[in-house]
């Protein structure tokens, strides 16, 4: 993850889910280690995935003692396959930091390399490289910037980051405006004029609408694979086509070769399960 | 939710996860709806399972704006059963404020909602009602608060909130304070008196040891079922014991009737699938 | 302004700036009024102008104290013509609010009508309304969501928010990517699909080649006149045009007709001089 | 600026800066420079003025990146004049750290300068050395502090800081503590004893009630040359003067060798042009 | 307390005040109360003093719940003299706030009364209208507002705020300067023209420089009685007179006639006892 | 203090105080000496006491200026005893942030060192090692970590830090469950099981009924020498006993040898005195 992204907008997140952690203090290893003792451990993968949030592991032990090292295996960084029983990194440091920060600092790379793993394996699943698979904005409350870049790790793309940055008309933004034409062309007008406008479409009447209203992006939701072939012969590459409505591992191979330019998935990052890792040896090397 | 809790320490998450939705402003909604428009919309479920966060979700709409009015259906609280299908609530308001709020809130109520229906399923399967069914830390960052409530919710109980209000004795603690009886003494010695003292031990030779120590709790960590039992015998209600190790729903109903105290399990908040449920129906009511 | 962006954004812009001028009280205020005391006053134009910012002003008092009044005159809200010594509005309320919260309010006022007033007069001097006036990142820091809102309220349109929500490839971008084709595909592969690509170009020859490399927008930038004619007809409509550098009150006429999209001007908020604005006619209404 | 100033009060000004312009990530920048590459930049004078705020363009590239170096030209400091075309420092680091910060450090110093530049010619077109010239409050909201030391870098005084640190009577508080000397001994015994008293005058009887109630310092607002002239004659040293009303560069000379103390200039802070300055010659240095 | 101060400044560290006591929840108070229910208490005094703080108390609990009610006794306010046993004030409202905001509110109010307690005896051991008491910044961490109040409550005045709104110019400011003259003339050319300059003094010989400097204001340092007479006499109403040094409520009475204007004691906030007062009689009242 | 501890929980609340202290800067030392300039002072204690909060003294220094040295006397830390008189640390530095953070690092160091040196003459005057002397939640606000961790330095120990980490079940709390029964039961189900319970008791009967209900901690509040004796003898070891009700320095003898194990104190943290120390011998060492 890019530097400045982390000290503007993670460092933040990652303090509040320490302070969550330690409220006050970790007595239990305050009770038994009064002072600085130097001490190794080990990241072991217990499943096979894919790693994902190396920076921000290190980054909380960092942000307790800046000089805890992590030192991860030659050639292992976000992205890479992990089989179970390798070992990923090394930290040395201050025990009581390794210790304090080891539950947190797990509860992030878990998440994330869940979703990266999940990312990779729907990305196979559909076998497509002409169809990009998105995400959506399901995702975790104040965990949105690690599990968009989790995705992105996965061979995913993000689609728009939040409300205030892509403009995406539904059923009622077009209802409130009086008409599909009337939509984009208030969007337009009101929009920063570099955002595209995308136009959710549930019918084909609505997506000659959203053509004919010049949408950049057409959401074909929810409907059938003969309603969404339909669609795309219609739109001919006049505008963008994404697909969208519950599509997850077990069903995203079915749109193979189909045409369109992107189909969202909220499972990506509402029900990747995590990837089980874990700090193991710890042994103290100093007194 | 306690209204305490919730101003004190819930608010600032909401805002701070609005926030993360809205850096600027909705300006899809902003672009076709230039001023109040009264509406309603309905919550509706789409999948079975256990209600959980519905104070979160009517906090959600509130912040945005307090004239917001979610009604729940007659008997429905957290802890209720929903079947697929079910009207759960009708949400009245500003249909900008409905829109705007429409995704954070779902992403609250669809994660407590699946880790109290999971909850639910794993303390039925356990089917024991003298072994109480704990979490771990083991929670999204900066969404403890809400992953635990909903433990309690699906009828678990809650294992130590952080590293501050718990005394968990580890291996290595046990290490640096020189055997099991010297870390219990350090922790008496230094923890505020109103802690149970907890040991973790993963041998006969070690339960032994923590209980002549004084252990209040002794947690048997990844034991066979046959240690287990040799554990609790041992122990004989002297401390009250735990038992720890990827127990999921799938596997837990082997412990029942084992004689144990507690079973704690990770899974509850980091595997948990989330309950699918949506908003339906937005209508403009006023003008 | 959307209450929804004043409650998520705003208010603690706002309350920042209170602190600003009032980090531990109003001791002139406080020395001489110690109890409640309602009063009223009014708020006045001291030269002509364009009003923006009326949510603002009313915002200053109401965190100070929710029970103060401002009404507004009939007739006249953001975008409204005001003429020197037009009686803007009545405000009322505790007089120790009102003389507290009165520079604060003026303060954010005053630069936006400033705004609005010089945004109205560059459109009115462009005099073409098939060409868009931008406003640019040239803004205050802490200040921009009042500042942009303030182009849109006096008739320009706002160019991207910040950093992350807008893609303009500059000289650097370019050139590190390898060149304008590579720089477009990096950006439509990395950035999420919502964006438009926008290219800066300095040449004629740049401007074929961001072409030919698919870029949605061309920003032809400090170019003479006969240069951005001749990349306009190059271009023909294939891509937006948006021209760029140094363009002012005094400046924008020349560019009428020349057929681009969009004209940026920095000048919208680095150089526009406040609106004189007053509060007047403080009286004591109760005892 | 001093250090401690610029930890306690600057820094989170600035990085609130910072995420305005960057709240997620720089998405041009990172889509086409994906790790670090070291590169310089020059800072160039684009017209002449008075050199401010090098401290805070320094620190906002610092707090992206502490290795960023800033190198100003040997003699060129703040309150330095420069001319057109002058170099005026070196920047050195992370070129993507170069790019991601340019717009936000630019909006500081060109603000700054711009407010030293004209405060300098206010000083200079007074002519005087025995007026000083004053700031005001009108400031822009949260750029008070780095406002009110530009004006002091182009020799200009600061008048109170904020609400809290400055006691001055105007009409209303006058009023309602009963008269001029009712005011002021309200003020005596009720503020910390190390404020002088201000009191705002408008005509020459009130001159004569300020003086008599002790005032230590008299404000003529908005009174004619005569009338400032006979005010100074009367108080004849008793009190310092400030005179006020809408001075600006164009009509201070009039009061040229008065005999007041002070001369308070809101336009200093709310009507300052920028000073243009650019960021030019960005090199790829490194691999 | 002015509600601008409560609002602006208080709230915040009477929120951070809440949240030390309550970082997740009351967990007795949840054990046993699961719902509203409505009771009323009663605040008694414990000894006899002066009450200080009742807004703060009051407010505390409308932070946690703005329907709670407390009323005072008729004629009770800041400043009342209260006995031992009196009845203070009646609370009523959701036991489970009553329960959950009483140490908090008592903290408070305890502290407060206590300085205004204290200080209402050092100036009655005083017993000299013509010298004013005043306080210190000697005051506890993040108390400060709280503790300068009660100062004024008990009958004292109020030093500077802080080092930014006073200017005080000790040995080692005169010898950075190059001497009392330079340091004054450096103090006035530097701060804010509203300021007084405060010297301390530490013989005769200082007290001269200081005065032919022209300081406003001269500190009498841990002079004995004879040179506090001899400087008094000297400085002979030309610049006001501030004794300090180790003043306390044994003492303070031998200055007593001595003829200055001001007399500091750091012992009001750093050594004042709490007033002793409990909350009593808690009573459910609803159901 | 622990460095995580310090880091997390610590540095947020120094640097509210030292804003607190320096709203905008320091303006005398500012005035006087515009360049950094380094100089030594000596941290000397002005009376006997316990030394506490060595690591806080220097930290809002570290915090102003990270190049700072604060080099205590060897053997001198957290604890140790000091004499009137004694050199305790040399500071080093930029003279400015000597004189800026002089008053805050004091008003700490003063503080912690007062509740150490008074909860050491507590202990000493209890003088048995079999009871502990215990802390409670009557702590000024904002300073419960630094003024706990000083009663530990004392050689006292904490009782609960918050309402969230300990259960103690007073009247009310039993009223509301129906019983002490049913209140430890309440409390058993609900709180997290790593809590102990705590029940408080105001006769023998509550005592019995505490007892029977299996609570942990027993406390007899308020009771007189005979009663808690035969508490004492009743509960015989079946739980642990606190003793409660205005125990200072002057009574607390009276209970030596009763045989509870443990005693609670408020006047440990709401009426220590300070320990009187200050900084002297300022002196420029560089130019």
């Amino acid at each position: 993850m890019n530097g400045i992204t982390m000290k503007m907008n993670v460092d933040e997140l990652i303090l509040s889910a320490l302070r969550e952690d330690i409220p006050s203090e970790d007595v239990t290893t305050n009770s038994v280690m009064k002072t600085y003792s130097e001490g190794t451990c080990d990241l072991i993968a217990k499943e096979d995935g894919i790693l994902c949030g190396t920076d921000i592991f290190e980054r909380v032990f960092l942000l307790l003692d800046e000089k805890t090292e992590v030192i991860f295996q030659d050639g292992l960084h976000d992205g890479s396959a992990v089989k179970k029983g390798d070992l990923i990194a090394t930290l040395k440091g201050d025990i009581r930091v390794l210790l304090s920060g080891e539950r947190t600092a797990l509860n992030y790379l878990q998440r994330m390399s869940g979703i990266a793993t999940y990312t990779r394996k729907v990305v196979d699943a559909l076998d497509d490289p002409t169809i990009k698979v998105l995400d959506t904005r399901k995702t975790t409350p104040n965990m949105r910037i690690f599990e968009k870049y989790a995705v992105r790790v996965g061979g995913g793309h993000n689609h728009r980051n939040d409300l205030s940055d892509g403009v995406l008309l539904k059923d009622n933004h077009i209802g409130a405006a009086g008409g599909v034409k009337e939509a984009v062309l208030a969007a337009k007008e009101y929009a920063p004029f570099v955002r595209k406008i995308e136009v959710e479409t549930e019918s084909i009447d609505m997506v000659k609408e959203a053509l004919s209203a010049g949408a950049d992006i057409i959401m074909l939701d929810n409907m059938s694979l003969e309603e969404m072939k339909e669609a795309i012969a219609l739109i001919d590459k006049r505008a963008e086509v994404e697909l969208s409505g519950n599509f997850t591992l077990e069903n995203i191979g079915r749109i193979r070769g189909i045409g369109a330019d992107f189909v969202s998935c909220g499972a990506l990052t509402h029900s990747a399960p995590i990837l089980d890792l874990s700090l193991k040896h710890l042994k103290k090397t100093g007194d």
